[in-house]
């Protein structure tokens, strides 16, 4: 068949949008008609060229909802009709991970998803003219149609809007799995947010769903202050308004140290301020944002010693295939928000204005609507 | 009262033996008479003056055993008599610290504690012209006599041996704690244990306890196979006899990776490879060594956000009047070892060949049995 696709041609180049073959889906394999796709950072690291390990022609894209239209040979947990989510980390429960409860980093189909393709070693994407396009990530939403392993596909409820829940594929669940997953925040516990763009809202509004007393939120933009307020936080701080030492006065504001603190920003320099600033004693600091291709974190050793720890979270702690459902659910019975930070709706035509919407600053997530 | 101590006059010297006075205990403070006293590579960091916190002159030592000799004004949990370990991590069992389960680092005599002085600021020891002498750690067992805080002794049973049952005042609960307090390993975790000294001998032994499967040593010295391999070590990696990357043949050694893994040596170069070398998904590393002053760490933040986690430990995760006594139980039934440990006894006069055989490597405990 033939759908509309945004292509990432090369390193760097806005994305292109053209009709591309794609081929049906083979043993194990689903084929999704992708009805709305949200723009993440992560997207725009690999169009960017930033990303050493991005791989070109490709169709990028991973925080898509959309419809099964075809299920491949031994398909069995999805049929025609059903409404999914696309998993960049899927979940086959049988691998040595998915056995693991303390990961959920499923390793089934890792190496041919790193190398944009498909489990068989072979793309279902090609240009007009036969050259392959790699996937990624294993999902390619920013496509009408798509083809996704079977294990990576969550299947929810029907009831449940596209355009905003495509967000529960990747940032909201990458936030608000950050905390209840990954660091298992407790009632009343004090927690500092680095970063309030679309990852650090959704951990603000895990930590209110966690019942944490003290949510602070730190950001240079104090264009961020409304919007992190309505979802729970209760203090803010912008470093660039503070006399000082920001960790000295991190701590001081939360009563000697926060008891879990998260670094949703990706730059190595915040991500030891959140540690640093983390409880003596007991305090997590939990690392969500991706760093630029080699850097690094430092700090002393000491910091460790005397009881703080240095932790990361990969979709949040989820297995898709069991969370994502119920992550849906508690957005219908309003126990979640998403609505307000789907901040632009746009046609896969008006990709590239997403990108510049996220350079300005100016959207959470734009979502782009098929 | 005058007793006989070891005094470090200042920084870099050798420690003098010299009669000193001693004042009696004054309210919730514990007259202790030394019987024995290990030489740790903490209080030789102190003496050598490569501790920026190091205070002189001061009584050194945190490592020992002794009996209770006189009790001050409102003393409860000690009587005369009484066969007693100091503990340089005390447990008052009410701060905020001791009232959260997640930590062990009792705040509640740390300010002072740390400026060498007694809880209300003053010392007990001072020299016979009258110059006050520090305390240490709040202990200072190379002193045949010293004064110690109520909250910072560990009543244990009267049958066991002063000689060995010291090292649990650090190096055996520190080691041992690590595994079962700290990482709390499970049975059976495959583990590797950066350095084999004093106290990587104990994490091993505790890896041991805790029904470990897999126990890997690594060392620059082959001299401490035999000993490493009595307590437990399964598999022993010598660095420089490793062809290419340490991490990578580690991480094969291990099937993917160690579930846990001990850095014993205070090198933050090991500790980068302790952690690297931890499973992906949820291999956790431990720092126990202490770093030179200054010394940071470093990695890439995603080695944590594909589930490593970076944590430390101080005194084992103990909570010493608790855990200590316990820990001694654990020896005289037979099960941990501490006598093959102790490789050196000496007399206080010989303290400092103690601290020449710790340099040439020669010993893994030197006590001074008074």
């Amino acid at each position: 068949m033939r759908t509309k696709a945004a292509v990432a041609v090369a390193a760097g180049k806005p994305l292109e949008i053209m009709e591309v073959n794609l081929e049906g889906p083979r043993a194990g394999e689903v084929l999704v008609e992708i009805k709305a796709t949200g723009l993440c950072h992560t997207d725009e690291f690999t169009r960017s060229g930033d990303d050493p390990e991005g791989i070109f022609p490709a169709i990028l894209g991973h925080e898509g909802a959309g419809v099964v239209i075809e299920v491949g040979e031994g398909v069995t947990s999805l049929a025609v009709g059903d409404h999914v989510i696309p998993l960049y980390t899927p979940e086959c429960r049988e691998c040595e991970y998915c056995l693991n409860p303390k990961t959920n980093l499923c390793q089934k189909i890792r190496s041919t998803q790193g190398a944009g393709l498909l489990p068989d070693g072979s793309t279902r994407f090609s240009m007009l003219d036969g050259t392959p396009i790699h996937h990624y990530m294993g999902c390619s939403t920013f496509a009408n149609h798509t083809v996704v392993p079977e294990i990576a596909l969550a299947k929810v409820r029907k009831d449940a809007p596209f355009d905003t829940i495509c967000y529960i594929g990747c940032g909201v669940t990458t936030g608000i799995g950050a905390v209840i997953n990954t660091a298992k925040v407790e009632i009343g516990s004090r927690a500092i947010v680095f970063g309030l763009g679309g990852i650090g809202l959704n951990v603000i509004q895990g930590l209110r769903l966690a019942g944490a007393d003290q949510i602070v939120g730190v950001d240079l933009n104090e264009g961020k202050v409304e919007m992190a307020t309505r979802f729970g936080m209760t203090d803010f701080v912008n470093p660039s308004k503070v006399d000082g030492d920001l960790v000295a006065h991190l701590v001081g504001l939360t009563g000697g140290g926060a008891d879990y603190t998260f670094d949703a920003t990706g730059n190595v320099q915040v991500m030891r301020t959140a540690l640093e600033s983390a409880h003596k004693g007991w305090g997590e600091s939990i690392i969500i944002g991706v760093a630029p291709a080699g850097a690094e974190i430092s700090t002393r050793p000491f910091q460790l010693v005397t009881g703080r720890s240095w932790r990361g979270t990969a979709f949040g702690g989820a297995r898709g295939r069991t969370d994502v459902p119920r992550i849906v659910d508690w957005y219908m019975d309003g126990k979640i928000e998403i609505d307000p930070m789907i901040t632009h709706k746009l046609s896969l035509d008006e990709i590239n204005h997403g990108f510049d919407l996220m350079h300005e600053g100016k959207s959470i997530r734009a979502v782009v609507v098929f």
